[in-house]
């Protein structure tokens, strides 16, 4: 019965097996001993041993079973599902998968903006009819990108528009903390921001301060030609504002990751508009996912050995 | 009778009017005669006078009745379609549009091969079913982007992608005068290039040295899953050659904003591959076309009128 260091609970993540996870960890750990639970009674039978646990969350009757955990490496960058209080109770420390999707969801946004600017959609649609008609097209250069959420995503988008000769206004929580775009403002300057705004991002977590942020007021304060980028939770937008604004042509077009409700049932009207993309909450998708995440579970597991410091801790200020 | 200093010979781009150019001229150029020919009787009547004709051509006949004419500013970047040899004789100065496409085409671009990388053409037929499934993606980041072409457009391309965190290569006709990229080789060498390739965009203009350079030795070469983006002119693909790879899963994805023939006929294969995104040559396209245009065109009026130097002069080297 083997007494693993390191215990990798069932997940797959995007179309990707839990196989990747073990075989990034096994070559980046080469002394520790890496096991994957392939079925419930393996979770139960090798837990006992693990100093780390990493997976999408562990139950209350796992944890009791988990006399030597330390640590329990979540694979999702939101760790609001978990039970965090036990936890806490146990004296497991908690890590999340943040800072895995700043390259891939910010390539996302960036082909978002730009496709719209383009309408690659209409492309699309043209193509299908073999049609070949030039239409034309807006530009990113000399546009106002507006930016929610300056986390490690909304981060990787601003450092990706750099080159593209726009200017950039982030608005967060504690604006006092900067950032990296042209102005930051606070959540109650919001309007100041949309009133200037060609492209809004979302990039924020799903909290109370940003649940129906971008609402029917927010729709009326938006330019009739602004697009707007979700990636975030769909919670974050009021749907039936959105609808709403793309029913009355008050906004230029959207392009969602994320819904509200999702999976987007197949009667809703937003699957329907021409100027609307949605993509099936796959911005999180990247081939390189376990390798990233191997980098920040492996570091820590090191650290645990080394009494160093840990990373990507959930804590307060996390969520 | 008008006797303009600037005569605009009839002309609209990418549904763009010439009135356009017009206001953006004589918003640039308050104290200058700026003219707009609306009929060829008054592209014959008009142009005597003017120092500075624009526009896409100008036939001999007109030419010899411009008596006074020193520039003529052709609104196109590619100028091999003008009486070049008579313009010469005539003593007129011939500039182009180059560096106007600088920031859409790379936009354009970019787009592409992120559209491509997070398959949003998959996405798009997921909707028009209504189907909620997650897919996978590949990324940009840690890949290999080579550019054909180091002229305004490959240079814009390569600045954008700085961010993104990739390695480039740049093809050229003389490497010797190097480039923005991490390496740069002459076409000459262009299979050492392309055997490292993940993303291939052809940015270079249609001459000897370029027609038909991705042929079916390149298709060998390219890996299967490169993606090839082409905004250059359709000629310097072979058609063929390329849907034989596209038949035989031999590459991963075209994203063509020209292609040979040119349009496309209704019945030709590009259009149904489920890997080639196809725009009608409109990456030229942008809403900032005539006033880029106009900052080039009224630098060299007021250029003329105080004996300074002419830009985007065509010549031996441009071509």
């Amino acid at each position: 019965m083997s007494e693993p260091d390191v215990l990798l609970l069932r997940q797959k993540i995007h179309g990707i097996s839990v196989d990747d996870y073990a075989e990034s960890m096994r070559e980046r750990l080469p002394d520790a001993d890496v096991a994957v639970a392939e079925t419930p009674a393996e979770e139960r039978d090798l837990i006992p041993h693990a100093r780390v646990v990493a997976g999408f969350n562990i139950d209350p009757e796992m944890l009791e079973r988990a006399e030597n955990l330390e640590l329990f490496a979540c694979s999702y960058a939101g760790t609001g599902h978990l039970p965090l209080d036990a936890l806490e109770e146990a004296g497991v420390a908690v890590t999340n998968a943040s800072g895995v999707h700043g390259p891939n969801i910010s390539e996302y946004v960036m082909g978002a903006l730009l496709s719209m600017a383009r309408d690659f959609p209409r492309a699309t649609r043209q193509q299908e009819q073999r049609v070949w008609q030039s239409f034309g097209t807006s530009e990113l250069q000399g546009s106002t990108v507006t930016v929610v959420g300056m986390g490690a995503i909304g981060q990787a988008v601003v450092e990706r528009l750099d080159a593209f000769g726009v200017d950039t206004i982030g608005v967060r929580y504690s604006p006092e903390k900067g950032g990296p775009t042209d102005e930051v403002l606070g959540f109650n300057e919001i309007h100041d921001a949309l009133a200037r705004t060609d492209s809004l991002v979302l990039a924020c977590p799903l909290t109370d301060a940003t649940a129906q942020l971008i609402d029917e007021e927010a729709f009326k304060t938006l330019s009739p030609e602004a697009t707007l980028v979700n990636i975030a939770r769909g919670g974050v937008i009021d749907t039936e504002a959105l609808v709403g604004a793309l029913r009355g042509n008050a906004i230029g077009a959207a392009f969602l990751d994320v819904t509200d409700p999702e999976p987007l049932p197949a009667d809703h009207p937003l699957w329907a508009f021409d100027n609307v993309q949605i993509t099936p909450h796959n911005a999180g998708h990247t081939p390189k996912y376990f390798d990233r995440l191997t980098e920040i579970v492996a570091g820590n597991y090191e650290a645990l050995q080394e009494s160093g410091e840990i990373e990507n801790i959930v804590d307060e200020s996390t969520v």
